[in-house]
């Protein structure tokens, strides 16, 4: 069979060899296995921001991706090491709730422990390296058409670690959440998503400032606090060619009011009229 | 046909997904075309900066290879979203200049408008990651095999946005340039081409500054300041372990002086005698 | 015959298109070898970082894989430039000690001098880039199948720049070693190997402080100094969920005492009895 890709997310950075090691015991499994990094500069040990991105980038790969993801403060605990299989995909990593996301948003079809060792890597087992033992070498072998339930026994899927996205909050015409993530541009990422403002004239409310809902970037001048529904699909607050982080000093956690507008036609954006 | 390769160059960092989806957004098309990364940390929105690293990578890479550079302030606007093809090759990304390093030296054929869209990734197209939603896609169809005229109308050439590299200017013995770009060892790249000093006694003149131009950094001592013709073919400013930035503190923009010497035959490096 | 993997180690960054430019360089002699990205970001010039990471990456390729490793402070001097041919893959870069690790635990066969301009890239050598112009397509055509004494005249491996590992000190149940390396986690690798302390009580042994060595760093609590023999096979001082590197203010280099105690079964850690 044709061989599938497999993706690679962590908290690993890229000053050490850890990356790089993992890839060799993927080729090691199978030296014809594809591998895309997604990001593994996640803050370290930071599972929301791994889960947040995870999430984000699973609907973009093909049918039959296999998703590593390792930010395991965990390794070596009695944490379980998993694989999950989705009507597209498949996930490989700690349950520790940094699946949670992607398990949000697609129907899971089988869960199993990893705890088949010959799927693993030959020899001792670390206790403190698991992407580069369990997780790099499984997810070769899933990539290769090894099927899920030959990797360990199935487990339920609600037993899984839950790590949930926070809920927002709405009442009336106004909207309580938070920053959920920042990115490389300060931009804020908010968790209200884009089904609660669609086709809405909206606001995003910091303290007494009132940021209007745009459709992009470019729609207010250089330098200007924006709001506007992100590549993501979430309410994200951005500043055009600036940083909305480092204007308006907000963090991971933070709240953020989302005040939707009279629907006045005429203030509607054009491609909505 | 066999897959060509697909660079990628942005500004969008390595710790957010960005980069990983834009490789998925290919594979979607086309899981067997294989990507290079030219580099994604371009400064926030520096089209200069990106328009100097794409030229220089150019040249290396096998005939037919798509490059695809996304710094792109505009994204959104009315700003053109276009290909390009070369003799070698082929571009794709904004029409904003940053291209226009390349074409300054290589030679292109014909350039299109993307506005084909089933050529870009389907469902709702974002107004603020045409990476994923139009230049990943259509790098991966050109690098599957579908001709340029294909993917919209053809432009002429001559409306290209420019962004032209900065001319130096020169008279008698001496030129004035400016430092085009500082890479990571701190070494100061400038706009002077090799062909300007080509079998030349010089030097860069800084202030009262008269720094020799040699044949490489170990021609100098630890520590020392050193001028010479660069791996990308222009005179450069370094120190021998050093970083010709930290010491001189110049930036990108600043006045740079080249000196061409008496051509006494004995003052010449020895490859050159 | 199939192709083999090449892996790149530099301290080229990844802010500029060097390692982009050595892959274009790779795929220009063979578009169908596949890199691996070890790191690139040894600290700049650091030919002992780079040899701490070549050691402790190399075992986990597959057989036939070329490494090849450009921190090279020394281009354009006298220095050699090499290829080395192990049992079980290739080394291809700088002569000057970035392969001593590998070689201290590996058995190599045979080296050669890397004068053969044939397998060089075509057209001018630059002084200042052999990454590019010579270890890359020389990279190239080792993994598509050249020889290695194709590549240029073999010369005594005993002639190869020694830059060993620094010793260790042992007295007793005392030993003294040093920090070798330190990763992005603040984790500081010593030179004592795991063969000194294996099924031993043993403490790392700090000014006044005695830090115990357990299996994995969740055996502490989270904050807590620990010491452990990591996934690289060395002893390593860690803080579970920080980083020991801050905690302690030591840097590579810095001295470090390991001490065994007295083998009282009761407290050995329960996997050991």
């Amino acid at each position: 069979m044709s061989q599938r890709l497999v993706t690679l997310l962590t908290d690993f950075g890229l000053s050490d060899v850890y990356v790089g090691v993992m890839k060799g015991a993927i080729a090691q499994v199978n030296p014809e296995v594809r591998v895309i990094d997604l990001t593994h500069q996640v803050p370290p040990q930071n599972v929301v921001a791994a889960r947040f991105c995870l999430m984000n980038a699973y609907p973009y790969f093909p049918p039959g991706t296999v998703h590593v993801a390792v930010v395991d403060p965990g390794v070596g605990s009695a944490r379980r090491a998993i694989a999950v299989e989705l009507e597209d995909g498949f996930l490989v990593g700690p349950d520790n709730g940094l699946f949670s996301g992607v398990l949000s948003q697609q129907r899971a079809i089988a869960a199993v422990e990893l705890i088949n060792a010959q799927f693993w890597r030959s020899g001792q087992l670390s206790t403190t390296f698991h992407g580069r033992d369990i997780f790099a070498p499984v997810a070769a072998h899933l990539a290769s058409g090894v099927a899920l339930r030959e990797l360990g026994p199935v487990i339920d899927l609600q037993s899984l670690v839950q790590l949930p996205i926070p809920d927002y909050r709405s009442e009336g015409d106004r909207m309580w959440g938070c920053v959920q993530y920042c990115d490389r541009f300060g931009n804020l990422i908010t968790n209200i998503p884009e089904s609660a403002v669609v086709e809405q004239v909206w606001a995003v409310v910091i303290g007494e400032t009132e940021i209007m809902g745009v459709s992009s970037y470019s729609d207010r001048p250089a330098g200007t606090l924006l709001a506007l529904v992100g590549s993501h699909g979430w309410v994200e607050v951005a500043v055009n060619g600036g940083s909305a982080e480092a204007s308006l000093k907000l963090h991971v956690g933070d709240a953020v009011e989302v005040l939707l507008k009279p629907n006045a036609w005429g203030r509607l954006p054009p491609n909505l009229r």
